[in-house]
């Protein structure tokens, strides 16, 4: 198992070794020329909470880019999904003023489609528990539990640093920035959801998506770095790849997320090509889902002949990425790095 | 007085005119070329909610798009800010798949500018007294009254139709797609701002974004309808143009919203060219609306010496406008004429 492992290292290490390329090569240079943005709706239930008043949740809010050929070879749809207590902003402009990995993607020619969680930024959340509770008719305890990330809790479990305003010494996250960072932290109402009891609805839209790109590498982050892999055991079809950076969880148990995943899940997750990426100073919650990902994951994943690629940054020579490595100073490396896996593997 | 409101609308018709240009005039046709784009945040501030827990609130999201320059004149950059119950989505592809305002401002060649209010969407919004209810800290009769518009209150009050499910014999909204449209209704926050007891901080970011841009129209819709001027009372130096579609509230009152404007605030707001834009079918609250600007609040400008001109469209013989007329199947007529009237006034 740990050989097939560090063969995958090796080939990403190679595909990797193109990250200096010219400011042109990348695209990086002259203007956007898209054939086509939007946004749209998936998905949404129509609930009513008074006489003669219905209203929609549960719909998921979807932003996208078609760029203008750029490429003989078409490239797959690309389908980028925040973590938690952020949004879709997590994948635009940097909070220091660089590009984000939702330009470049659609620079290097993946019509790219972003998306806010349900219950979150533009997707909206059910306001009918606040509501009761605030006229008395449900008891304050029936309101969800709010997920929040302080200041100094995200500086130190994204790491930024050691502790709230150290920098490690390789820090690629621009620190600096930090206060326009904590901007983009807002409140996250998951839990309204049932994540333990059942389905997040996030995860049947995302295969409903991938469905409507005519297929789709769906990446996912931190709370949603296992959403990919929720949506192909919901409607695996359309799932071109699937792309896990830190998740947040684990990558042992689906939704309910009490529940281990069986022998036939592992063989349904093992169709679609896998890539999970960690970067450096990893600690607490992460150093145990880069374990459980790393030493069960994986091993399962090959042991049913599935096409599985684990990147530990540091140990491929890229040092000092912290959680956000999306916003991080190297961040198009880090996306070169993907594309070139979704070259090759998809 | 009425001599120059009418005159006003004259002048506006002929600008009109135009409505029935080719898409290739319009730049409808080939790719959106764009030299730049990205999103960043304007304000904020930091709230201590626990010992070593910062977190950051009354953050507004600005999301840009800068045309690659299709006019020997540059146009000046707008801003686009959304109403009650809805988020920036109201001014991206319509609900029925067609090109909506955001894109089209672009095409044409200005710098588009679309904000989410502070407490919506990507702004995120102050979790503590959600938390402190459901700890029992605070009683629940502290939790903010969450404004939410249900279908078939929106159905008629948007003016899609007399009855709930009817559409006007000469209705532009796309009926067909209202359960799309419902999608983007989301819970509105606004009322944990303390608008009837002082400024809302989207006033103070318009003023400082409109500055950020180089100078900007800023452009108000229904609940944001007067937010222009109530930015402009922060700070008329960079607001080049104001354009109030439809205030939901009133053009007599600022912030706090039951104090009526001053002789002094009349002329500061005299200041700077306004544009006023009524549809059709107008009922209820809106025709209260419509009165008060028309009857009170152009006479004040004009009598300051102002440039201001107010549109009512169906006495322009466009026909049918509901109140979400960015959405309608004419919103590029719409937005021609805004476009004419920024051209000739500001």
């Amino acid at each position: 198992m740990r050989y097939g492992v560090l063969l995958a290292i090796a080939l990403v290490a190679t595909l990797a070794s193109g990250g200096t390329a010219a400011a042109q090569e990348r695209h990086l240079d002259g203007p956007l020329i898209l054939s086509q943005e939007g946004s749209f709706f998936v998905g949404g239930d129509t609930q009513t909470v008074a006489p003669d008043s219905d209203i929609t949740v549960n719909q998921m809010y979807v932003q996208y880019q078609i760029p203008a050929s750029i490429d003989a070879r078409p490239k797959p749809a690309v389908v980028l999904i925040h973590g938690c207590c952020l949004s879709a902003k997590s994948w635009e402009e940097t909070p220091d003023g660089r590009m984000g990995w939702s330009e470049y993607f659609v620079r290097r020619g993946f019509p790219t489609y972003l998306i806010d969680q349900v219950t979150r930024a533009r997707s909206g959340f059910d306001p009918t528990v606040f509501q009761q509770v605030r006229s008395g008719v449900a008891p304050p305890d029936s309101l969800p539990n709010i997920l929040v990330i302080g200041h100094q809790a995200a500086w130190t479990s994204f790491r930024f640093g050691p502790t709230y305003g150290t920098a490690y010494p390789d820090e690629q996250f621009p620190v600096d920035y930090a206060d326009e960072f904590y901007k983009q932290m807002i409140p996250d109402l998951n839990l309204m959801l049932g994540p333990y009891s059942g389905p997040n609805p996030t995860f049947d839209h995302l295969a409903t998506l991938a469905n409507q790109t005519g297929g789709a590498v769906l990446i996912g982050h931190s709370e949603s770095g296992f959403f990919p892999e929720n949506a192909a055991l919901i409607d695996p079809q359309h799932i071109r790849g699937m792309v896990t950076i830190e998740p947040g969880g684990s990558c042992t148990t689906a939704n309910p997320l009490t529940v281990p995943l069986t022998p036939d899940q592992i063989v349904k997750l093992a169709k679609i090509p896998t890539l999970i990426v960690y970067g450096d100073h990893l600690s607490g919650g992460f150093l145990k889902s880069y374990a459980d990902c790393h030493d069960t994951y994986v091993p399962q994943i090959l042991a049913a002949g599935g096409d599985i690629t684990f990147v530990s940054l540091p140990d491929m020579g890229i040092t000092g990425n912290s959680h956000m490595m999306m916003l991080d100073k190297n961040n198009l490396d880090i996306a070169d790095l993907i594309m070139r896996w979704i070259d090759s593997h998809t």
